[in-house]
């Protein structure tokens, strides 16, 4: 059985369970409190992060290298192109929203509003919830200039950049502070991505103490 | 001509370069004051980020999808296995090296000693510093478990994992930040990359008012 130790609101953890779930690849979900450092944890994952996959008798971490596996063993449906420039867009806007997007945003509001309470790492740093606030329409824009003419966020057909994006977005949307109103194109592509059957098992989400929003589930939103 | 847009002390412009360089693929590099932000630069990355490759055509950004684009287009040498396997392992460790070691340990001690100084954002947090020097012991002791019944960080053959790691190390120990004494397979394993032609051009790096130590360069150090 093909386990995977995740927890709710790690947008690493939902990109993995986004690709998992459009592969058909049937999935153990164990929540994992990865801040309480438990011995069994570690000894899955020394680094003591999350997403931890159990699969094919291998237990794997880091989420792009769990991505770039199932796509090179489940490679129906594709979520990477086969030209090399297509791949190329795919893993930089993955890229981007791993790396500067979840640290210029994700980190600071959602880390500083939900996770370190969560964790008990104590209060939220105002200063770096506004930041990342702000920071958060630049990226919009960035979006909406992408997908002015592409139907998905690197071309054409869905692929893992649109999950890599989506996980964000869907943990912030978690926190409520998307502003789908900024960019009418940004939020048709979130619609699109979210009326996916493998998006139900996020929106079903519920972090105790923290409820979502109205709007987080809705389809029409 | 291919032109790479780096900064000197940037670990991912250098898992760049050496992937160029061990490609053989003729390289003009363009030093590039990332922090000032010109018009030009932030033409070719709205993100103002470095490494900027200019190859086929195409303005690139993101380290590692450039590097799997060089891999997918310039194969030869190979730095990534056909094994979906051994693929994950060496993608696992690149994921590691730059994010979680870059994180814990690159930013907090060159970051806030060189960087900041040289970027003009002000003096460095020594706790920070601190915290990176402590780090780094357990990241060496791990690469050490590693390379226990390994000849390389990833498998048996040099890949893509390795230079992630040469890379976040060579910039460390410019800043004499590494203790070669600690791990004695660490050491073999670095005075072996070190040694290759791909490594020649890092060697000669210089960064006006920060020279190396005499060691930086000295193939038995």
């Amino acid at each position: 059985m093909t386990v995977l130790y995740h927890a709710p609101l790690s947008p690493f953890c939902r990109k993995v369970r986004l690709t998992l779930s459009e592969k058909r690849i049937d999935t153990d979900l164990q929540e994992e409190r990865y801040w309480e450092k438990s011995p069994d944890f570690l000894r899955r994952n020394p680094l003591g992060k999350v997403p931890v996959l159990r699969i094919d008798g291998l237990v794997m971490s880091e989420s792009q290298a769990i991505c770039e596996y199932l796509e090179d063993v489940y490679p129906t449906p594709s979520l990477l192109p086969t030209d090399p420039r297509e791949r190329y867009e795919v893993r930089r806007i993955v890229g981007y929203f791993d790396d500067t997007f979840h640290r210029e945003v994700t980190v600071k509001v959602l880390g500083e509003r939900i996770t370190k309470k969560l964790t008990g790492a104590g209060y939220p740093d105002s200063r770096l919830v506004k930041e990342g606030v702000t920071r958060i329409k630049v990226h919009l824009d960035y979006m909406a200039h992408l997908l002015d003419h592409r139907r998905w966020l690197a071309g054409d057909v869905m692929t893992l950049a649109d999950f890599a994006a989506a996980a964000q977005l869907s943990v912030l949307d978690y926190s409520s502070d998307v502003d789908w109103h900024r960019q009418p194109g940004v939020k048709d592509w979130y619609a699109k991505i979210k009326s996916r059957p493998a998006f139900r098992g996020l929106l079903a989400d519920q972090v105790v103490g923290f409820p979502p929003p109205p709007h987080y589930a809705d389809l029409d939103f």
